[in-house]
């Protein structure tokens, strides 16, 4: 059993994060911070969570975070860089669910994210909570940098082609689809139920955050760097993310046998049948990654197909894998949701 | 530890019965039935459930359901009555989904569902498995005739103004608003996206089959015959239905504290504090229903706001807390699903 | 051919009244104002318009609107009642899409509003445009205070029965739906795609502004006053209204035959045959009113559905209705679009 | 004044043409065809068109289609090309929306729509729609092929860049998303809202019947084959198509310069400015396809970005464009429809 604080609990990775941790049997939830919402009960937020939790929200001075096992920080990029120096120091682990400590380029960072790095000497500690590439380095980890929610759907999806060395890394191309709460419980006009339903488009293409951070997981992998076209689109759901991948081939193999051997000990990556192709739903409220491979008419083309739910696997779901390897617990306890469907 | 048979399992409920029963820690499932799909992987039809269950659809007369505790009926209206019999002989138990056990009135039945009854000597044994009003009838029933969606939020939602005795209860109003998967998932054209998405419709009017079902389980309540105006509607949602009722006072109470005092024991009922306004995602994916109650502008005519999940605690979660309750084991046991929300 | 200006030109109602006065053969646009959006073209703001329209916002200081034949206001409440005097000095002509000229009582006004009126003295002479009620009054209005979309689909929906004197007008219901639009094109959180979708719920059951200004028309219509409980709720659709109306009959009569000839020369309003029930989507994009009327189970119950588009007949095109009326041009030209269905 | 008949009119094709053409001032609609329907007033199907259409489905065999100046099949693949001949013989003019006549290549066609062709000898004379490439041959066509909904996006986005030279047309990429009534109006389970919505998928990768009409199309302006990979996906909106479409460049040129100038002339294709992305709802109801370019990141991968409305520049808008421009009519006569936004 744990102690674990959770800062910035009013976004929808919070909510997640309440609604895992809540019924995970190794935790104890010890303060959940918010400097707007001081004093509210956080069943008064997300009527949800009635009977599962009796917590309110305080402030994060109050919170004596610094004696928890573990902080999560549900935040907007920016903040835990700046507090997590003291929780380490005190002995408390983190795990960021930000961009903070995403990107070990500092000054790469500091273009995309446009504000200077408060603790740029955290960033080559910190871990990026990829456990299907990083399962080893997680498990020692006292500070996890867990990835964007684009990010985790690509990389699975690309991981098997690039460590095979068997496509063009100069090209690669990354058509992802968003369901509307990837872009946070924030009152933005362009969210609008009104502005976002029944409607669909793309954003973000001359360049997303989202892009440095899939281009160095994938240079990682590759052993230099890549070359790779990313075009995010808002989709009209609540949750999910479909990633439409494409490679060129530059050699003959068994795609599906490759995909499934890669896999194959994984407890959430699901490499689906040849033929079939995934669709959001069935990874809803879940922290499974469905994939699927397929090369159409034969060409020189590969195409695959990942699917997560943007705010499990992509975000809070991923984040309590990591904590799980980080204290020991079995890597499956308590994210072992089934789709809810339909 | 008991075995179960689902006969049926193809429709929404049916996988919302894989859904829950699969991680149920008192059950075993035996068999699932489908004509239409004989031999056919569960997983194939429901990605959603791929890694929970390894079983395959198979035919009704091959799945030795006479060796089950317990046999849901998760089929359209009309099998079950053909069925029971044999399998309560056999000393199998039985919970009906759908409607061929919920009226006493064989006639009335006959008239709303344009058929002839084929078990009329089991109905009188059946029990109505609403656990707020039924449960010490459910805990030793054979058959239970699990609660129509629509019936259940308008039931719990009317049941302490008619038990106080409170409301003229010749003219009560039921304006339910349900998701199009309480439809079912049958290809019929009114229920594809493209015409019940960015839509919204009264339909039914006239007469809808929920009407005598709620007309009775209201009069048991109120010890007479009850009067009421029930018009459904379809939301272009998936999940959820939410009931606003209308009734005139004939005298005067707290009602929040009548409903408080009311649910205070129950597991599955919860009632917001005064002023509030229950919403559909607030219990989506749970065995929830959520009550709020007004007196809007101090008028004499109360209205109540009763939300559940048609899915859950309007079919498949309250088969579950039948059976929780038939076979002793904790009422909550396996269906205490924090909602999904967003 | 007229010279009209739009105060407020970014919201939906403002866009609305673009799309359909920009094919008016009538009407030239000549200034549409925004404090925040001064200098933007309205075309960057508002794609669906680029071809079709090339003014920018401009400061209302710098319109000129007094040399307008006619202003609309699509501002929020209590703009309109700040600068309507000048203009009307001026001899502009007034519309006001919002609140301000509705209620006519100014202390009512004033508790529902929560401000104090600046221009009691023309709420008088205000005209109510709804123009089933009262079209000779528009014609000669010099202001128009244009209806409410709740009010428009309640009050067209109960008039017959109102003016009949056939139901108990003490104890009206009005249980009402909304689509997310209604709320408007500003950022708040309960409004976002990822809260308001897949989701149902009711709100201001204690109190609605729309109240007043419904039992104010009823009371009109019934030449005494009122009783109504009004029961708002937002749905997961974009544009439209539904609403479901519960009256007690006090005297027998051919309902089918009373709406009909109620409405028999109205261009707008379309009353379904017998036993039909309208759908949202038959009046999407259009200036009509559909209505159905029912007696469920040949109760004492009658049952009025009634269905706008509510930035439509309830807001643009009503106001574009009341335009036509004032300046004599053909009540139905320029607002004949037909449903964009599916 | 035209008499046109429409065969097939009770899918989403149908009542689409039907809102365009019973508003359009040279057409008289004489005829209406559906085997399943005859004798049900349209208005009956679509509550939509009340007030705007008295006609009754009919039969095909009494519809006296041979005295219409057009007709148009709004049918499924195979009808158009059983009834064609006689028509044509008889001096009426076709417009088939189906896929009839499209591919020029029998065999090939005979491959993907799995039927023998009934008339094979009409298919060089037949004139494939799509204006912006096609017009003059459309002025003089008896027989015109209109295009398919993801081959208008498709080809629209692309034809600058090869008309150009530009690009690698050997690997060229097409991920396109489309909203539900793509599909048609048909009872299928997987389009049915609790499916569609709040989901999304790709479906067809192996091989999707408008692959071949876009690259027959895409080979014409090329003057070679090109090599195209080509993706479906389903969104859960009604109407719309996102098309984003990547291509190699080999040559650098003024992007933007090029595609406003490519369609500089063109009344339904808008090119968005530099930097920005269109959205489907900026086109919802409207015959507009917008279109933007980007060239992410400098890099040598152009991205284009083109919306339709599926069912009207997708299928019956465009298919009145062609009979405007097929009987010397004023091209955007009838079809200025400003999109409906919300």
């Amino acid at each position: 059993m744990i102690n674990v604080g959770i800062v910035g609990g009013t976004g929808y990775t919070g909510v997640e994060l309440l609604r895992i941790l809540s019924q995970h049997p190794e935790v104890n939830i010890q303060a959940i911070t918010s400097r707007n919402e001081v004093g509210t009960k956080v069943t008064e937020l997300f009527t949800s969570l009635r009977g599962q939790i009796n917590l309110k929200f305080c402030d994060p001075t109050e919170a004596n975070l610094d004696q928890c096992d573990l902080v999560f920080f549900a935040t907007p990029n920016g903040i835990a860089m700046q507090q997590a120096k003291a929780l380490l120091n005190a002995g408390t682990r983190v795990i960021d669910l930000a961009a903070d400590f995403r990107i070990k380029d500092v000054s790469e960072w500091e273009k995309w994210y446009g504000m200077s790095h408060a603790s740029p000497e955290l960033i080559a500690e910190a871990v990026y909570g990829l456990p299907e590439i990083n399962r080893d380095k997680v498990i020692n980890a006292r500070l996890v940098a867990n990835p964007g929610c684009y990010p985790t759907a690509v990389q699975l999806g690309f991981l098997p082609l690039i460590e095979a060395g068997i496509v063009d890394e100069n090209h690669l191309i990354a058509d992802v689809k968003s369901g509307v709460s990837g872009a946070g419980r924030k009152a933005d006009v362009h969210i609008l139920h009104a502005e976002a339903s029944d409607n669909f488009k793309a954003y973000g293409v001359p360049g997303h955050r989202h892009l440095p951070e899939i281009k160095q997981g994938l240079a990682n992998i590759a052993g230099k760097s890549i070359g790779l076209t990313f075009v995010p689109h808002l989709t009209p759901m609540i949750r999910g993310i479909h990633a439409t991948l494409y490679a060129r081939l530059s050699a003959n193999t068994d795609l599906q046998t490759l995909y499934e051997q890669r896999y194959i000990n994984e407890p959430f990556v699901d490499i689906l049948p040849a033929g079939k192709h995934p669709e959001t739903r069935s990874v809803r409220g879940s922290n499974i990654c469905r994939i699927a491979v397929h090369r159409p008419q034969n060409s020189d083309t590969v195409v695959v197909l990942s699917v997560t739910d943007n705010l499990v696997k992509g975000a809070a779901g991923q984040a309590v894998q990591n904590m799980n390897l980080m204290f020991g617990f079995q890597e499956t306890l308590g994210i072992q949701h089934i789709p809810l469907l339909p």
